[in-house]
C-alpha cells in the first residue's frame, strides 16, 4: 500500500442520490405516532410540518432519492469531503491497525450539518415557504439552517438553549452574519416558553424546550418551515453523501473498514458515515462491524428504553419509536452539545435491534485526551462530538494491537473543533469532570414515558 | 463557461517547487543589512538565527526550490486548496466581471499560514533544532508554528502580544492542545521584556515587542530555531503553492485573471498568490494587475516610506529595505490583527517599485461589510484580514458593472473567520470604528526611523 494519506474523489464524483437504509434493513422502518389517537401517523398530519417531497422521504422504502440539482450545485462548494488515512496516529499508537477518517470539518460551517439543511431548505422553499424555524443546542445546526436559508434566500429563525446562547455568543454572531434571528430560548415568543419561564424564570433551557419553542413557532406561522437537525428519517438519509464517498474512498485506498465508528447524539453523523455500509452488508456483500460512541452523561443507547416517546419536552412531536432517556431527561453539563440529545434516530434504533450497529458509552475527558493525541498527530482540531469517534477508534486499534491483528478502521471527524476551544481549555486546567448518569436520575425520566411507551 | 463554481487539482496535482520571485524582478531584492555595519548580511551572519538551506533560499535568485518530500506530505492533508467561482456574489453585485477566489481556510488552522510554518520546521528540524520560538499577534502564525513544531515532534514557544493573549484566550488554548507553550508579551523571560516592562508594567505589547522577545530566546538558547510569519524572501517564495495552484485552476476555469487581488499585512497571503502571476508577465506571458489591500489603519504601502528598517521595537533584526512606518508604530485598535505589521517584506516593496503590484487602503468597517455579504453569498465566513481582499475585489467588479466590461478578477481568501466572530458581532453592534492614521502620528514614527533609511 501506499504512503498517500489523503483519498479525494473529483469534483463531479459524489452522489447522485441519498440512500435510503429503510429499503434493506429487515422489518423496516416503526411509524411515527398521532400522540392523540395512538395510531401512524398520516402525509396529510406530517404536512402541517413538512413539505410533501420531505413526508415522502420520511415514509419511503424506496432505495434512493434523488439530490436535487439546486442541492448537488450548493454541495459542490466542499463536497467530495476528504477521507484520510492517519498514518500520524497509526504510528503514535503502535498499532498494526490501518486508521481512517473521513472529515466534514471542511464545510463552511465546519460540520456535517449543511448536508442536510440545504436539502430542507430547498423543499421548503420549493413549498413556498418564505422563511425556516429551528432549534439548536450547541449551535452547529443553527449555524447550518441559517446558512442554508440565506443561500436559498429565505429568513431564519433559531431558538437557542439559554445556556448556550449565553456561553457561546461566537455562535450567535456566526448565525447572525448570515442573516438569522437567534433568540434564547425559553422566551417570550411562544407559549411553550412563556409556561416555562412561569414556572422558573432562571430556565437555563434544554434542546427539549427549544424544539417545543420551534414547533409553536412554526405552527403559529404557516410562511415558516419548520426543521430538524437530526434523528429522522429523511435528516439521516441526507447525511448518507458521507458514507457512499467513503466507499468510493476507500476504494481508492485499496482497503474495506472492518470497523466503522461514529459518535451518536441524534445519530445523523454516525448514520450518514455508516448506514451505506450497513447497507452493504444487508445486501449481501461486505460487512462492517459498526460501532456508535455515546458520551456516558447521556447514554440513549447503552441505558435508554426502547420506547415511543416525543422529540420535546412540550410534548408537541409525535411519538418516535427510539432508544429514549425519557423526554423530561436533561443531561448533566459536558461538552460535546451536539450529543445532548435525550432520544436517537429510530433507524438507529432498528440497527441495534437488528444486530447491525453495536454501541459504547464514553467519559469526556477520555475523549478530549483522545482529541488532543489526534490534533498532536494528525494536525486538525476535532470538534467534542467527533472526540467520541477518535476515542471509539483508538480503542479499536489498541485491541489490534493486543491482538497482533491489522484491521481497517474508519471513523467519522464530524467537524472542526475551532468553536470548542473553551472547552479544550477547560480539559487542559483540569476543570472538565466526568459525571455519569444515576440510575435514580435515569429511574425518574424513565418514569415520564408516555403510556404508549413498551411498543 | 459551465456553471461549474469549485475547480480542484488532484491529490498530487499540487506544486513541487516554491517559486522565488527574485529570478524575474528587474533589480532582484534589496540585500538585508547589519545594523551595526550598515553592510549587506553574510550568509555566516544570517546562520545565527538561520539554518543553511533558508538562508540559501534568502538570499537566491535561482526560480525555483524543491519542496522537501517531508513538507510534500504534510501538504497533501489538506493540498491543493480549491478555488472557487463567486457566481452567487457576482449575481448580488449585479456585475459583467467573474469573481474567482483561492480559498486557504481548509488547512487544519484555517489559514495560509501552515504553507511557510512546515517548510520552516522542517529545516530547523534537519539542523538539529529542539525547539523553533516565534512571536504572534493574532494567533493564526503562532497556532500555525505551533502545529508544525508538534508534527515534526518539536517543542514550541510562542510570544504572544499581550493584549491579543488577554483577549483570545482560545487561540492560546489551540497552540496549547498542540502542545506548544504560548507567554504574554513583553514577558519578563526576556531582557527585552523586561526592558519594557521596567517603563511601562501595563504594556498591552506589540508585535515589535513580541519579536524581539522571540529573537532575544532564540540568541539565548541555541537549541531554539527563530522562525518567521510572514516578509522574508524565502517565508512568501513558500507561500506560491497557493498562485501556482491557481494557475493550474484557472486554466481548468478556462480562464486567466485581469485582475489579482490580496490582503495585505507583511505580504505572505498576496504574495503567495500574486507572485506566480507576476511572474509570469515578467517573463513576457500573460499579465495581471495586481492589488494590494491593506488597512487604513495601518497603510504601509501606501503612506509608509521606502526605508531600511528594523523588524522589531528592540532593534534586534537586521535592516531590512522595505515599506516602513517606522518600528516604533503601534497601529490603533482594528481587527484584522494579520495586517497590522510596521513593515511589509522587501520583495512587496519591489515590486510596487517596479510598477507590476498597486497599492489601496481601506476602512474597517467597509471591509466587514464586505465580508458579510460575502459570507450571505459564497457561504464562507471571511477571517478579518481576508475581507480586505473580498473588498477589493467587490469594487473591482462594481467598476465592470459601471464600465460594463467583463473581467476576470481572482482573489486571495487567506482563511476563515471562525475564530473572528467577536469582532463580527462588535461590527453588528456597530461598535467598530474607522481609525485613520493621523499625519502627526506617522511623522513621529517615521522620525524614529534608524540613520540609514533613506536608501
Amino acid at each position: 500500500m501506499s504512503q498517500q494519506v489523503k483519498f479525494t474523489l473529483g469534483a463531479d464524483e459524489y452522489p447522485h442520490t441519498w440512500y435510503n437504509i429503510v429499503a434493506d434493513l429487515p422489518g423496516g422502518a416503526a411509524p411515527a405516532l398521532n400522540p392523540a389517537t395512538g395510531e401512524p401517523l398520516t402525509p396529510d398530519q406530517m404536512a402541517a410540518t413538512m413539505p410533501a417531497e420531505l413526508i415522502e422521504q420520511e415514509l419511503s422504502t424506496e432505495r434512493e432519492f434523488e439530490i436535487p440539482g439546486a442541492v448537488r450545485e450548493l454541495y459542490a462548494r466542499w463536497r467530495p469531503t476528504p477521507l484520510f488515512r492517519a498514518r500520524a496516529l497509526e504510528k503514535a499508537l503502535e498499532t498494526p491497525a490501518r486508521l481512517y477518517y473521513k472529515y466534514e470539518g471542511t464545510s463552511p460551517t465546519g460540520s456535517h450539518k449543511p448536508n442536510t439543511a440545504l436539502a430542507q431548505a430547498y423543499y421548503h422553499k420549493l413549498a413556498g415557504k418564505r422563511g425556516l424555524v429551528t432549534e439548536t443546542g450547541a449551535g452547529q445546526w443553527g449555524t447550518a439552517i441559517s446558512m442554508a436559508a440565506q443561500l436559498f434566500g429565505m429568513d431564519a429563525l433559531v431558538f437557542m438553549v439559554k445556556v448556550s446562547y449565553e456561553q457561546k455568543p461566537y455562535r450567535r454572531a456566526f448565525m447572525q452574519t448570515y442573516g438569522a434571528r437567534c433568540i434564547a430560548s425559553p422566551s417570550i415568543e411562544t407559549a411553550a416558553g412563556r409556561a416555562v419561564l412561569a414556572e422558573d424564570p432562571d430556565s437555563p433551557g434544554s434542546l427539549g424546550i427549544a424544539t417545543s419553542e420551534a414547533l409553536a413557532a412554526a405552527a403559529a406561522d404557516p410562511t415558516l418551515g419548520y426543521t430538524v437537525g437530526s434523528a429522522l428519517n429523511h435528516v439521516l438519509a441526507h447525511q448518507t453523501v458521507i458514507g457512499q464517498e467513503a466507499i468510493a474512498q476507500m476504494a481508492l485506498a485499496d482497503d474495506y473498514p472492518d470497523v466503522v465508528v461514529g459518535c451518536a447524539g441524534g445519530g445523523s453523523n454516525l448514520a450518514g458515515l455508516a448506514f451505506p455500509f450497513i447497507g452493504e452488508g444487508l445486501r449481501g456483500g461486505r460487512k462492517a462491524r459498526v460501532v456508535a460512541v455515546e458520551p456516558a452523561a447521556c447514554p440513549t443507547l447503552t441505558r435508554g428504553r426502547i420506547a415511543y416517546d416525543f422529540a420535546d419536552i412540550g410534548r408537541l412531536s409525535p411519538l418516535v419509536r427510539m432508544h429514549t432517556l425519557g423526554h423530561t431527561f436533561v443531561p448533566p453539563g459536558f461538552h460535546a452539545g451536539g450529543l445532548r440529545a435525550h432520544g436517537i434516530g429510530p433507524l438507529i434504533t432498528r440497527c441495534l435491534e437488528e444486530n447491525v450497529m453495536e454501541a459504547i458509552a464514553v467519559a469526556q475527558t477520555d475523549c478530549f485526551a483522545a482529541g488532543v493525541q489526534f490534533a498532536r498527530t494528525e494536525g486538525i482540531l476535532p470538534a467534542p462530538e467527533s472526540t467520541h469517534a477518535v476515542l471509539g477508534a483508538v480503542r479499536e486499534a489498541l485491541r489490534c494491537r493486543e491482538e497482533g491483528v491489522s484491521r481497517s478502521i474508519l471513523f467519522g471527524l464530524s467537524g472542526h473543533g475551532h468553536f470548542d476551544l473553551a472547552a479544550y481549555q477547560q480539559y487542559f486546567a483540569g476543570e472538565l469532570t466526568d459525571e455519569s448518569l444515576s440510575d435514580e436520575a435515569l429511574e425518574r425520566s424513565l418514569a415520564a414515558l408516555p403510556e404508549l411507551v413498551n411498543v
